[in-house]
């Protein structure tokens, strides 16, 4: 057993002593990065969450000390007194390396055995070992970095929001499943066996019911939950900031928003986001990016040929326009020299994305080659390239088919060709844009119904109300995105406030009056007393905390993440439980053996 | 459906406009809280979170506002634009009283059924109506307080943390069930059919992960969840502060969290919390007031005659004190009048409390009164009125039995002798007090082994280490709670951090090895690698919440609570869910029909 602190007091950090302490008397506790002999002294890195200190031992300093300390190992937990002196060879690229700690006196707190990984900087172990022995990932400086940040940005929200009147409510974890959307997490409930809860994919119901209330601006940073087959970068509970504000419009949410992330860019990276943050349609995205979520952090836009392509002769190019199709191209600059096995790697690509093919044209120094060339007279071929702005030494990228697939492939496609080109040249660049007018509802093909776009309680735009029977593809709605790097980094909506409208709505989405009223009527029966006009948006704080951090992997910013099958390593959850806990929540296991999945 | 907000922006909170705002043009919008007919005009009273304004409507302010005005009814949702003017008949109740507005445009943003409940403060009507309609019980003015209240309080928390190098980690929601302590609320996986997640009872073992992780100070505000049978006061989802501290004792936890307790009382209500709060121990906690939340808000504390009547020859006290029981007294101020039918139904309550029953001493200004004076001597009844403090016009009762009956009984008594002769003059007053040295352990006659006190990660006392195997009843624990006017506020301890100090708590709690491994081998795991000294504190912020909005009823202080069946009348959750929901995740309904409960 360690020896107890007995009294001993930390009098500061291991990362915070400077010249001005020296000659003081301190005393430190942390853990061992390394211990030294050399030349009759150790020498013993001792680090906590706010640095590294040199600790010196020495027969002529203290000759107890100096004993105990040879025993001492790596990630031993142990407490030093000492006084500061300036160092003989001072270490520029340490903030304490100006000086060391003479040590007069040791405390082993507790032993350290040998860690399955190095406490260090840029890791590079497994994961799964990483996650099962998380405690000692969590050591390493880079892991406590992102969790400092991630403590700051939260700070910094909620400091932003109290400051412009919003109120933080809780609301339930334990609530009622409601099937549209993802798949819910159930807890089966022991008074009322047969019957469960769901745990909440958002908050969304409750917070529009505190605008009901009259709470007019709220907030609260909570966990969210879907049970889901996890994508990469998709943990089953994840934590959403989340708001929602009454008598407002898109452009007030929109505005105290980008003021939001502003302040919170500022306060943890001190990175000023020019505002306002640059607005753009879903269309407008759509057509020029391919995608809802645009990286603008790069040019090369989708360019729409149709118009210049109407009366060439190419079956795929009139197939395509005559099924209402468009045909839209890329500009790679300095492109026309890629070789015929990338090019066909870059086809390849785009079918991927259902795209037929992809017809390209080389502006070579020796001349225009393209496989499309005999389809096209000059005036044909020359119309196209000036569209493009292509030059000598461009390759133009061309597909044909239905908008969505020539959307989808495109925006892949410029995407894949910035990856393997370098196109992004500022690495570190934050591209901020909103996009604005999404589509009320998106049709589904598995389902054969139209399925919200974002969320049944989204509003249409006044212009389109009419159409939400009649053409309901043709219905955009008050819902925006703030997109970031090519990420969405939160999305909202100004929200239906009216019960005709919610439920025209609802029975646009396939719903019997009777359902909508089953799942939500507790919402329905509120809008009978006077709910403000309102509407709010919610962030996902991980992914922001990943672009604070500057790190891809989720798993990086939860300090407890689980794995794609949503298991966790180091506890070992989900596990088996009592037959007594089952029989009291009125519930059986009911699997047919080969569904097990083995660990 | 209501007219559209069309770009109109509200300029104040109906609580704002003053005598400094006369002249200007300003727009409100809120609920009608009254609308009244009055000399040719229209008198709106028009609220929101922030207060009520009266608006005025007339003939000659605005024609078509006027009469537009005359169908708005209560809980309508308007928007009005107007010059805001001096009062003729000031309100010197209403913080706007001395202005109103004139009316020049109103909008009807939302109209309002009759709603089931009046909005107004102190409402009397029935829980359940006013929990399936909670959106219009919150926006009574009372609740919406509460509720800006408890953001406050949260705010004050996070600040104070923050300033003292606290940082905010989020531990996981879906966990692993450890049936040690409350029932668990289990989430069946759909990734491992049979398998099982919990919902946590605490972020315990995480915070101490996080601990050995070297993150050094944490804290969180996060939701816990406990599948109980609810007393009063208690909800299934309930919301802690949750931090904790490595390289610490007692001494520093407890100084850091009175505190924030200070701070947050300044900040909430403007209180100040006289620091340091005093402390007793457990054994004198128990002997005083026969509770180890003592409301020290009043004195009457239990004496012990225990040496005053050894030599009595009263059968009662003999046999309590042979079976190393004890005899003990309260002694009531001026309750000597007490009639023969009052006492009696003391003895009834103390019987409550598993008390044989309750002897008393009246010093009645004719003398002493007592159907126990007959087995006393003069000297006797001497030494027990001199040591009871007793003078004429006092009563005294008595309670002889093994020490964990008198406490119980006498300690109960206390409360309800403080109820019933109303001994708290100042209902206003908070009267702080830690209580520490809690027994490590606690024998369950139920389980007949010994269970955790506080809970298995708690230090004993270095002192009291030997007693562990040998007498674990009599070891003391570095736990302590803080106790607010005679309810528990938090509590916490000094944590186990040593593997094998933690096995052997297990042992003395009945866990073989193995089982201890299985449940909690991910934190003895962790104690390999240096873990740090650390402890910490939980506080209840409902609790916190309901002692500064000054309500009894933990309801008032949860947006969406749940009845005493863990059932929301509003979302109606826990529900039926589809078959195929649970097939998906290998589960089935298994319950015999006489155990459902019906709504």
């Amino acid at each position: 057993m360690g020896e107890a602190l007995g009294g001993l007091k930390r009098s500061m950090y291991c990362g915070e002593p400077r010249e001005s302490h020296v000659g003081s008397k301190i005393t430190l506790m942390g853990w061992v990065q390394r211990n030294r002999k050399l030349g009759g002294l150790n020498f013993i890195d001792l680090r906590d969450r706010e640095g590294i200190m040199q600790v010196v031992f020495g027969e002529e300093i203290n000759a107890e000390a100096f004993e105990k300390a040879k025993a001492v190992k790596p990630e031993y937990c142990i407490a030093v007194i000492g006084e500061v002196v300036k160092r003989e060879a001072p270490n520029e690229s340490m903030p304490t390396g100006m000086v060391e700690l003479k040590c007069e006196s040791i405390k082993i707190l507790s032993e350290s055995d040998t860690p399955p990984i190095y406490i260090k900087e840029g890791l590079d172990a497994s994961e799964q070992v990483r996650l099962k022995h998380r405690y000692l990932d969590l050591r390493r400086p880079d892991m406590q970095k992102i969790f400092m940040i991630r403590n700051r940005a939260s700070k910094a929200v909620r400091d932003f929001l109290d400051t412009n009147g919003f109120l933080e409510v809780e609301t339930p974890i334990l609530t009622k499943s409601t099937p549209e959307g993802a798949r819910d997490y159930l807890v089966p409930s022991r008074n009322y066996p047969g019957m469960f809860y769901a745990l909440p994919q958002s908050p969304q119901i409750f917070k529009q019911l505190l605008m009901v209330s009259g709470f007019d601006k709220y907030y609260q940073i909570t966990k969210c939950f879907r049970d889901e087959d996890l994508r990469a970068n998709r943990q089953p509970e994840f934590t959403q900031v989340d708001l929602e504000m009454s008598f407002v419009e898109e452009e007030d949410v929109i505005g105290i928003n980008e003021k939001l992330i502003a302040h919170v860019f500022k306060e943890v990276l001190g990175h000023e986001v020019k505002l306002p943050i640059p607005r753009m349609t879903y269309k407008d995205a759509m057509e020029k990016y391919g995608s809802d979520k645009p990286d603008i952090r790069f040019g090369m836009e989708i360019t729409d040929l149709t118009e210049e392509v109407k009366d060439v002769d190419f079956m795929v190019f009139k197939s395509a326009l005559e099924a209402k199709g468009s045909v839209r191209a890329l500009c790679l600059k300095g492109g026309a020299s890629m070789g015929r096995k990338d090019i066909d790697r870059l086809g390849e690509f785009v079918k991927g994305y259902k795209a037929k093919g992809l017809a390209y044209i080389q502006l070579k120094e020796e001349g225009i080659k393209s496989p499309i060339a005999k389809f096209l007279n000059d005036d044909d071929m020359n119309r196209i390239i000036s569209k493009m702005g292509a030059e000598t030494g461009d390759l133009i990228l061309i597909v044909a088919d239905k908008n969505s697939v020539v959307f989808q492939s495109l925006g892949a496609l410029r995407l894949e060709l910035a990856k393997k080109y370098d196109l992004i040249k500022d690495k570190s660049e934050f591209k901020f844009t909103w996009v604005t007018e999404f589509p009320l509802f998106e049709y589904s093909e598995e389902e054969e119904r139209y399925t919200a776009c974002h969320h049944p309680f989204t509003a249409p735009m006044d212009e389109d109300l009419d159409m939400i029977e009649s053409d309901p593809g043709k219905v955009r709605s008050k819902a925006y995105d703030l997109v970031l790097n090519g990420e969405e980094l939160g999305g909202g909506s100004i929200r239906i406030h009216n019960m005709e409208l919610q439920e025209r709505m609802f029975k646009a989405l396939g719903f019997t009056q009777e359902e909508a009223w089953e799942r939500f009527g507790f919402l329905l029966e509120a809008f009978k007393f006077g709910p403000p006009p309102h509407g709010g948006l919610a962030f996902g704080l991980d992914r922001m905390i990943m672009f604070l951090a500057g790190t891809d992997n989720i798993k990086d910013v939860i300090a407890f993440p689980k794995n794609q099958n949503a298991y966790c390593y180091l506890s070992e959850a989900p596990n088996i439980v009592d037959e007594k806990q089952l029989s009291e929540l009125g519930i059986k296991i009911d699997v047919k053996k080969e569904e097990k999945i083995e660990e």
